[in-house]
């Protein structure tokens, strides 16, 4: 159970609604010794934030992170850090002419179907806000797998039939560049007809969808566990519970259900005494453990669903409504945007539990 | 941890090696009262047996489940159902002159790097073998779900580039012709082109990919749990923990990041007094938890790794070599076929956790 | 794994040192549909705190908790119901004398050994600071389950060798009584005896143990599972994760080792209708199972540690030193008192928990 | 969940009713590389045995593990150890003339509440022999200690008003002479007394309680979670989900509640640069992590409830009836002297559990 809960050892419990007092996030399960500091998960909210780009939301709220556990004289203790970002920008008044509407591909039905009653202001509990404290968390994870060497990165990769080219051989530089842009595509060339198309979708009220791609580098080989938590399994988990994926796929993914295993097979082959693969068709992972390969992964995202175009919908008594987005609301016009800063913390996040996890597998 | 376990209330341990004694599985959790017999398990156990049509494993098995606990009078009671499928054809001599080679798109490699050895005989834990044990889970599941009226199915969608077509309306029917068929397609012409296609492959040596879609219908709205025990995050954990998965998707899945809000979400309409919506693009899950829309998933498998076709690899000192499977060797050319009855499985396993976890929503 | 957090339904994670900023809890797993408020949380906090009588600890401290997520319109929403307590009296300054020694029976060495660091302010995570959020936690698990008639009630049963003596007819009456006692015992003049002992005790710059009897009434029968989540195995979890315990029974307890089974079996009767048992040694859990017959427990506290009377220890370099609470530190000259309040809110939490678990009991 | 599991890394799941056709455990998480055979498993299945010693129950029954999986050229791979234990002696004929009868002391009406059925052969579920799997595990679990140098002793310290001396300074002695003991007591002249006092109890129909006392020498400090993790709380958890225990205690236990501070620390010295204690009240555990010491606890078992003498009870239907036990029927006179065995099996494997989550501590 213990459904706002992820990870094995170590866990992140993230609470807190859009329109509450607070959000935040505990981490459990975090060895000591790591040095870390409110800079530093400031720097990957920062990232997350809405409001830092065209592209996003415009709600204009700076979202801080307050360590008020878990941190003593710079270092992790190993105890719980517990981080608290306040909302500062939580009037809910505007949302009391919606507050029965079922909203067009939003929560609010089903939420009400499950508990009874469902928070209106701002998608409560299933707001895209609940992933500031995944990034926090992933703050934390990056830094204990700066470590060990190991890097993530993720960048929008495509929006409609634009598809970003991006090499992974340097993958620090690759993050540069991702941050550089306010789509976070490292590729210019693409990064402007994505802004081009998702600037003409949303000059129309409505919001697109999109596609984001991550990789590690330097995971040492055998990190996951046989049979269900393998570190595909737990990707896979870690990535469709991010608000608006509707899919996954590993290296090659969708495209191997067209292909020979004598085309999909990575052949293995010694260099200077490594074992690497000619080619990393399996994204980096074998029977669901790292090969020590780059670990390749894509996510896909839906469009948002709350759009200014008016679009039909249902009230809570079953009465024909319309529903659209008042002027002035603050929405992005593509999540797959603010995405990349989820998907990379849920990567690393989902990494640094493999580690520990592994930490037990031999005597 | 629990890395063999999958479920929070209705929980699966599976146990066994390719050619150990036995495999098995423990389930844990299932509720009390529930009729369940050896020959319902049994039934779905042939589905998913090697040797069952010619476009399978050759394997000569007849996998049969024995109860040994947790059923009392019929019923289950409540305790814990353990089911053993003892290994009949596990004559290992043949991985003698393999036992050191790393064999291509297998986990040998990545489970000597973990664990400082590797039970090389057919694969060990990562043999697709492990899998029955989720079936004849599954079983107990699908009787679970009957109850409620809850109906799981699941067929061979695409291999190569040949797509079925099959309608969702009479789910009973879908499920009669997708067992009535070789390659577990119910779509007869469709079939036809697949099996071809397979059949091709397997003469020149080698082995094919393929895609799964599952369909389950009569679910409940409200499953599903925020935020990180989403029923999407669940099934996602559940198919990528299936041996030979690269992907998973939902609804119309990768596609929408070439799509709009406007044409993605789905109309909330009042079907005389039930909530419903227009089109299910969204495959059945808003914000993580079930709309009581058909739930539809689709998943990819690669090409099974072992084939004739000979291939370069290392052993494990490093030294360059070449592996193909013995002529008489047992192996699938195409692992999605048999991966129908385990996505199935696994399909009604995280459902029936779903619906568990649920009666804990209010008070 | 997990380590800061207990149950497994209704769930609770705790975090915070004594000198940070603050200290808090989530509960996740807690139904919807709940009436709660600041006011019923803090009014079991005033409890609990510190300076409450002057058999506790001197700490000029008002708990406050207050409630950041969870609760929309008065009510549980499902989602994590996040609890902040702020650390008022957090001046650790005068800790910087100590913060070499391994205070005797003290956490610092262990968590040296553990961490390779310890937060040296006022017992950091091992301070009874943390229970706070127990309670906190409690006061929501005791509204759970107020709505289906169950109470639950603790009092200070024992200190030296004054026994107190408790009729547990009138539960209600039971707990007015403790809570208006300074030593939260309903047995007046038992009462008096303990706190002149603990008086005579502290003045002596020492401190002393006690034991906390509970009781909890109108549980339903069935609640438990076996075999390793039996409700008795988890409350002994529960007890025992307090700080300063040593022990758990359960009815007639440790006695047991000297009664025959002719003794000590309760006899199953019919009352009416209802089945219960003639006596109780059982203390209303057979096989793990509740009978639906008061719930009963002890607890034993150890003497808190840190006194003023100096004692011979070891500073992290290994050489003798010796250690005594400077004038006017604050500590409980008995913890059992302030335990009665944690051990309410443990049997509350572990008793909600088993009510959720129950709901999966039958199809 | 999962409540047939114990064990947060290294987890044991026990399967299996007293009359069913076999029981057994599937050990998930140890470590890959230990060395472990069937013959090591049944050294200590023999030991809990029924039918060992005239004090126990004369099941005719002889417990041989049959090793399943996980066990390959003679070490563990780090998969699922499967184990399987065949019951032998399993005509339930007589049960028949009971099957509606609530047994006195028994679990069946607490089942029956629970689950709306109950095996009533032989207690199904609740029946002492579901720890047959608890010691198989245990056996793997105190191979993996050895590795270490840790060593696991229990014994029966009390039966009536008889009390064993017994040094701890040699535990493999300790072993010896409580397995030379039919009461595994290893005070030879305390066991004398002990068997004439459970053969004149047996005499008269009836059954008797006991003490059973453990001891675990050698760990290094620093093993045990804060704060829900804490290793006593673990051993509490585990002990007290044995059946028929009513109380355990650590160290000094219950008696503290009448000790002073002063009294009770333990005094930290330096032993050529050893950090021990002068005496160890605490019973080798400080804020619920081991100090070192030896590690210290005693539980309680109930007089086992089935006796010849007939007790009142009430059937089904609520109508008074009397309960004896058959003639010839197999059960223990007391029951803590078979619990000595399971008691230091679920010692072993709590502190395995320990071990293995201690190395994610640090950085």
């Amino acid at each position: 159970m213990a459904s706002n809960s992820f990870g094995n050892i170590f866990r992140i419990t993230t609470w807190g609604e859009s329109h509450g007092r607070a959000i935040g996030v505990v981490i459990d399960g975090c060895p000591a010794g790591i040095p870390i500091s409110e800079e530093e998960i400031n720097h990957d909210l920062a990232r997350r934030s809405p409001g830092n780009s065209p592209y996003t939301s415009p709600r204009k709220e700076k979202d801080l992170g307050e360590i008020m556990s878990g941190v003593f004289e710079g270092k992790t203790t190993g105890t719980p850090i517990s981080i608290v970002i306040w909302n500062q920008d939580q009037d809910s008044s505007k949302y009391d002419s919606i507050k029965n509407l079922y909203r067009p591909g939003h929560a609010s039905y089903t939420y009400l179907q499950k508990y009874g009653a469902f928070d209106y202001r701002g998608g409560g509990r299933a707001s895209a806000r609940e992933t500031a404290g995944r990034v926090a968390a992933g703050a934390v994870a990056r830094k204990f797998l700066s470590t060990l060497g190991v890097t993530v990165a993720a960048w929008l990769e495509k929006v409609g039939p634009h598809t970003a080219a991006v090499s992974t051989e340097n993958l620090a530089e690759v993050e540069k560049k991702t941050y550089e842009s306010p789509v976070y595509c490292p590729d210019e060339s693409t990064a402007e007809k994505m802004m081009e198309l998702i600037g003409k979708v949303q000059d129309e009220g409505d919001s697109i969808g999109g596609l984001v791609r991550a990789v590690a580098v330097n995971l040492p080989a055998g990190l996951g566990d046989p049979v269900y938590e393998k570190l595909s399994a737990n990707l896979s988990k870690a990535m469709i519970s991010i608000p608006g994926t509707k899919g996954i796929e590993f290296g090659t993914g969708f495209a191997v259900s067209q292909m020979t295993a004598y085309e999909n097979n990575d052949i293995f082959v010694n260099k200077n005494g490594t074992v690497e693969t000619e080619t990393n068709h399996a994204g980096g992972i074998l029977g669901g453990i790292s090969t020590g390969m780059p670990l390749e992964l894509a996510v896909a995202f839906k469009p948002p669903s709350s759009i200014m175009k008016p679009m039909k919908t249902l009230d809570v008594h079953g009465t024909d409504q319309t529903f659209r987005l008042q002027e002035g609301s603050r929405h992005d016009p593509c999540i797959a945007v603010r995405g990349v800063t989820v998907v990379e913390a849920m990567m690393a996040i989902t990494i640094a539990d493999a580690l520990l996890m592994n930490r037990s597998s031999k005597v």
